[in-house]
């Protein structure tokens, strides 16, 4: 449905463009929200969006367009852009975003943007800049309603409505002591129920939640996530409210996480986008499929070692794929349980021992089951073979210490990692496929060469 | 952080669990929030949940506890509590979750507790039931204000400082007309700031955004990431507002989703739970290995009708890991971008060249560099062998065809997939690297036979 909408909205834009159509063109822009706009911009020429930029009047508007575009497409228009424009676009750009975007930009063009723009709106920007990527601080907005504890219900009531008319999601009143600690947080229903003369401090709830400018946003999101806020106040090292990070950013972050998470297994880098142009792709997947590389040349040494046995037994090799597949499989199964266990919450490194010690005896069993169906095909084709029942239990017995090994190993690495501070997504997709492969292959050969009497 | 201190919360409850200190028990069960005693009930025995749900009186943090608690821990503590006793959780709770935890018992069960609860509570939760799986209806919440569009700016006002404190969620203002279709949406923000007198319709925000109570939940979790909503209403067939969904459950569902789509890649089937016992875990990742284990005996039996060449070249065998292998990675690479881009949006079925093409663009150039590397190593290892340099050419032309293969098959099955309206992640793991598998071997050997002209 709403994928419908898009592809109209895309092809009206297109037809209306190539007639220069600019009235409609603009009554379009001026209906249409800027999330949608961004969807028409990923499939319109680079001609055409800068067209289309040119006919957006409203600087707000383009803010919130340039926040949901891509990193590449973002880069593209900047060039095209005279910096008097940009600057406005930024003074009007919630900061959070404005510091994201001019973190994409090199250093000297974010400079001089930053140098144009008004003293406040840069400020607060350059001020998001210099915490930490991934940090609460880096995607806090300084827009919050904060007041002393003393205030009465009534009096509060009259400042939202009069001073804090802008702020974008006035759900907490957040309470400060004279310090501009933060000690409480009251709510608007809490407001009007209240008698109007009580002091916030009477009725406020104390028991708050806060993280720091440091902590890190996936906590942030697991946070909200948990008790269902619609905000976290973000504090400094004396317990200062310096921000508030909201659930809209909250969804971003999980969405995003997940994807990281998701890429990052499969060997691609987080960061890899569709968007990207072939010859970029291939720079950032080559290295990734490296260890892979690396670890087929060590099967290939292996095997390499057991060239007699398979001069002998030629058919031997016919098992190298089941025996690898059997085992790649589980072990992919088994640490993607546990990495995306442990990125949700659900596991946690102190179970190590009932995690691995589950996930082993799910590869056992079910290496037994599979080495038995494998190992009786290996007697059925080869009953006319000498040695056709060792031959069975050769490969039956590798599928189970293939198996095993890889439930073994897929669980354990991504425990292991997360327990030594090593990201477990990154590190487990490429480690685990291609130890699983060696293990694999040794233990069958071995297997093979002493039953065999090779 | 946030683990320290649970950690520290599950120890302190076990210890006094263990003392038999009640007193102490109760108040750090007043001052907890129910989010975090679910993770400490996960840590707890199953004799020491029921003592501590002896210990808790407040069916409302009952109630939110039971909503964050997983699917087997609900069920146990359900076989030790009287109907009556779960019927005061149930009436207690939001409507949405009341209608998930139905779900999960059986049909006898859950109409006994439906049918001890109160009316109303009854009717609102059995409604929700009635929507199907993973749709807007059975998320929303009745919890919505709606008024009419004739009503001023001073009695909106009035009303929500009087009949509607208990809405959990106040932000924004549905309009609706005289038959109850929903015309409008006004905020706070816009209620402060209108003439008192003035009716909602004169300026209410017309263009509204609303699902259907059919819409799918994965599409309402993307409009509410899109927009930055904080809930979307939901409307029937006539337009007539009938809930509203909320922020808190589209990261809810965003997180589900994604963690689904997770596992269904690695073969696990989206369901799967890490706390599942050994034998429902074998259970269900038995019949997703069979796939892996088809795929293994086809390429065996591929190889075994090239027996004769492996007699005269065994070594051929030892490439049979690294062919696979850069295959299976490359291949798991595309699926994975594709299938997290469909469900991320950023890629469309409408875009199949575009993606495909470049998928295998990459897919060349990289099979040309690690084909290369391969050949040199083959040559270089062989070099005292007869055809050396044909060996280093069919295992490089197999390097190059089957990474080519996999980016091919891996990027171009799931768009199909989402076009045949089959879920892309749970169709691409299994078959994409099966399918590559059985795909690199054949060529392998057919390159290598006709090349050593064997």
């Amino acid at each position: 449905m709403q994928k419908e909408r898009h592809k109209i909205l895309a092809e009206s834009v297109k037809r209306l463009l190539r007639r220069g159509a600019t009235k409609s063109l603009q009554n379009i822009i001026k209906k249409t929200h800027a999330a949608d706009l961004s969807l028409v911009f990923r499939d319109l020429s680079s001609d055409n969006r800068i067209q289309m930029l040119n006919l957006m009047k409203d600087p707000e508007q383009k803010g919130v367009l340039f926040s949901e575009l891509e990193e590449t497409v973002f880069l593209e228009i900047m060039e095209h852009m005279a910096v008097e424009e940009v600057v406005d676009v930024f003074e009007n750009m919630a900061a959070d975003d404005a510091a994201e975007l001019l973190g994409y930009l090199d250093e000297d063009t974010a400079d001089i943007i930053l140098e144009k723009m008004n003293k406040e709106d840069s400020q607060e920007v350059e001020h998001l800049m210099s915490y930490g990527e991934d940090t609460a601080g880096s995607i806090m907005v300084p827009d919050f309603i904060a007041l002393k504890e003393d205030m009465g219900a009534r009096d509060v009531i009259e400042a939202l409505q009069n001073e804090f008319l802008d702020v974008e999601m006035p759900f907490y009143v957040y309470v400060i002591d004279t310090y501009g600690k933060l000690v409480g947080v009251s709510s608007l229903r809490q407001l009007v129920v209240v008698h109007p003369e009580k002091p916030l401090k009477e009725f406020m709830t104390r028991d708050i939640v806060s993280v720091k400018t440091y902590t890190d946003r996936e906590e942030v999101a697991q946070l909200v996530a948990r008790y269902d806020y619609l905000a976290v106040p973000v504090v400094d090292d004396d317990n200062c409210l310096v921000g508030i990070v909201t659930v809209d950013d909250v969804i971003d972050i999980i969405s995003e996480e997940a994807t990281g998470d998701i890429l990052k297994m499969a060997g691609v880098g987080e960061d890899y986008i569709e968007t990207q142009t072939v010859l970029r792709g291939t720079r950032i997947r080559l290295p990734w499929l490296f260890t892979s590389f690396l670890g087929g040349l060590a099967a290939f040494f292996i095997i390499g070692n057991f060239e007699a046995s398979l001069q002998q037994y030629a058919y031997l090799a016919a098992f190298i794929p089941v025996i690898m597949g059997m085992g790649g499989n589980i072990g992919t199964q088994s640490s993607t349980i546990v990495v995306r266990g442990i990125a949700t919450g659900k596991i946690d490194t102190g179970d190590l021992f009932s995690v691995v010690g589950k996930e082993l005896a799910i590869g056992v069993i079910l290496g037994i089951v599979y080495g038995l169906f494998i190992g009786i095909v290996a007697k059925v084709r080869f009953n006319h073979e000498p040695l056709s029942l060792q031959l069975a239990f050769s490969v039956g017995l590798a599928v189970i210490s293939s198996m095993s090994v890889a439930a073994l190993v897929g669980s354990l690495v991504p425990m292991l990692f997360e327990k030594a501070n090593i990201d477990p997504a990154v590190a487990t997709g490429p480690f685990v496929t291609t130890s699983v492969d060696i293990v694999s292959v040794y233990c069958y050969f071995m297997i093979a060469t002493i039953l065999l009497g090779i």
